[in-house]
């Protein structure tokens, strides 16, 4: 099958007219801008070596749209760079395009273009992600004032577990469920809305809650305080914690788990928790920014833990 | 050097906003689309194991922008996805962010966004390339006419033999002519708003001539004949046929020369042509589009010629 006839067959049946151009044209309606983001996923890197197609569709889209997510944009459309390595054959491509096919009716979200290569060594999956966001109503890492509150849109921690768990490092009864949160993780793009009404400056969690909390502190010229007694772990991973194979700074520290880190104002709280209820979700309050700079972790007597690691970082 | 200084020190001085987000928020301004091409380009298939970081910066970012050419669409921003292996250390990331630079400053256009990954693996390199262009104005494949001539925006085959020069396959007096070529094409970005003034179907050259011209034929429900003795090389390639050592044919099917393929109403030919002298191109007319389908390559009697390779196809 050549490049043409794979791209027809696979392909051309997610997108939006159909990839009969060198590119695509987007008309982005008046009174709006477009929020772009881009991630690259290698294997070996970002999803093992070996990982089921599907596994690597879904993140590879979901990474991207939690990005969106995190700026309050409603996702509209991405562009697909790939880079097939011998691995890929049809019944690879046929998994991996329904998985993007049921992300795209989940997210509501169309391939608008990109490109199908052949590689000599890994894979290499690259997507760029638009959405859509009122003018000027954007929300970015560098808004948070002094005084709002560090709040945090589920559990983290379940990423590295199911990490640990694929590298066989690590056993728990909760395997499928930690297993899904490293593979599939929730971009939460239900909260798009809330953020640009209630919602100073955002992050999603791809390097670590310290750190992505500490990049909104830096960008915003502030400090960032959590209180380790106020952060939730699931079930799963707070039977870790109690088994001690992971403190909680370990998984505060762990990447991939695609919550929302965000700063807001005391006074916009409930007005956010209430919209975030609707969609199921119920975000953490764990701690809060002041003047000041870095990040610091204190205790239940109010006491900074020292962290050895942030997060993490490529090379 | 972490992921953030990296991004910091070679990135963030290409970009329109700094890079300080999880994505970057893009206006368009009202009475325009936005056009968008993607192309992903890996180590050991579109440039040599070893090829030195700017040649691939430089094709990298030229081939998306000559995409944005065959649009009609003036280059606006581009996201840059890296995957990078052990080789890109400072020197070669200050040597591929500096030619990056060169190719903003003379096609006019800057870094948006991006992600920048390591690699297990070769290096791979994913361009998002955006432009604007006037609301319904954008060239596509499929517009061509039956009477349409076919223009062809400079010579093809240079980049044919520079990449076997490269691979010392073949000598040539014109060394260095032919290796720039094939590393380092010209977008015919300069041509944007002739195409669109003028021209009713474009693609890019990247897969071969015969390949593309019959990409915008089969689009438009046509057929096209090239006519063999229309066809002008450059001095350097028709020096490769006078050897015997490429066939006219084997030029007209080699990829990567970012020419432009375009079907020309007769009547437009004329402006489409003085639009270009200004820009100091000097276009061909090889062929035309007429009713049927299929692309054939006639001599200087009208007589069919046998085509068996018609352009370059990954898998």
């Amino acid at each position: 099958m050549n490049e043409f006839d794979l791209i027809e067959r696979y392909f051309a049946p997610l997108s939006m007219d159909g990839l009969k151009d060198d590119g695509a044209v987007l008309a982005v309606p008046e009174g709006f801008e477009l929020a772009v983001s881009s991630d690259v996923l290698n294997e070996g890197v970002h999803f093992p070596f070996g990982e089921a197609p599907h596994y690597i569709a879904h993140k590879a889209l979901r990474v991207n749209l939690s990005d969106l997510a995190s700026m309050g944009a409603k996702p509209l459309c991405y562009q697909l760079g790939l880079a097939l390595s011998s691995v890929c054959d049809e019944s690879w491509l046929a998994a991996f395009s329904k998985a993007l096919s049921e992300d795209q009716a989940l997210f509501d979200v169309k391939l608008l273009g990109g490109d199908t290569t052949s590689t000599k060594s890994g894979i290499s999956i690259s997507i760029t992600a638009m959405g859509l966001v009122p003018k000027g109503e954007a929300v970015k890492r560098g808004g948070a004032k002094d005084g709002d509150v560090l709040v945090l849109s589920g559990s983290v921690g379940n990423a590295l577990i199911g990490l640990d768990i694929l590298r066989d490092d690590v056993v728990s009864a909760d395997e499928a469920y930690l297993l899904e949160c490293y593979r599939k993780p929730t971009p939460r793009v239900a909260l798009a809305e809330t953020l640009r009404a209630n919602v100073h400056a955002a992050a999603d969690i791809s390097d670590g809650l310290i750190a992505d909390a500490g990049h909104i502190a830096k960008a915003s010229g502030l400090a960032c305080r959590i209180d380790l007694d106020a952060v939730e772990f699931s079930d799963a991973a707070q039977a870790q914690i109690d088994v001690g194979r992971y403190s909680a700074l370990d998984l505060m520290a762990g990447g991939d788990d695609y919550e929302l880190a965000m700063a807001i104002a005391p006074e916009k709280l409930d007005d956010f928790m209430s919209d975030a209820a609707l969609h199921g979700i119920h975000p953490q309050v764990i701690g809060c920014f002041e003047k000041g700079s870095g990040i610091t972790v204190v205790d239940g007597q109010g006491q900074a833990i020292a962290i050895d690691k942030a997060g993490w970082q490529h090379f």
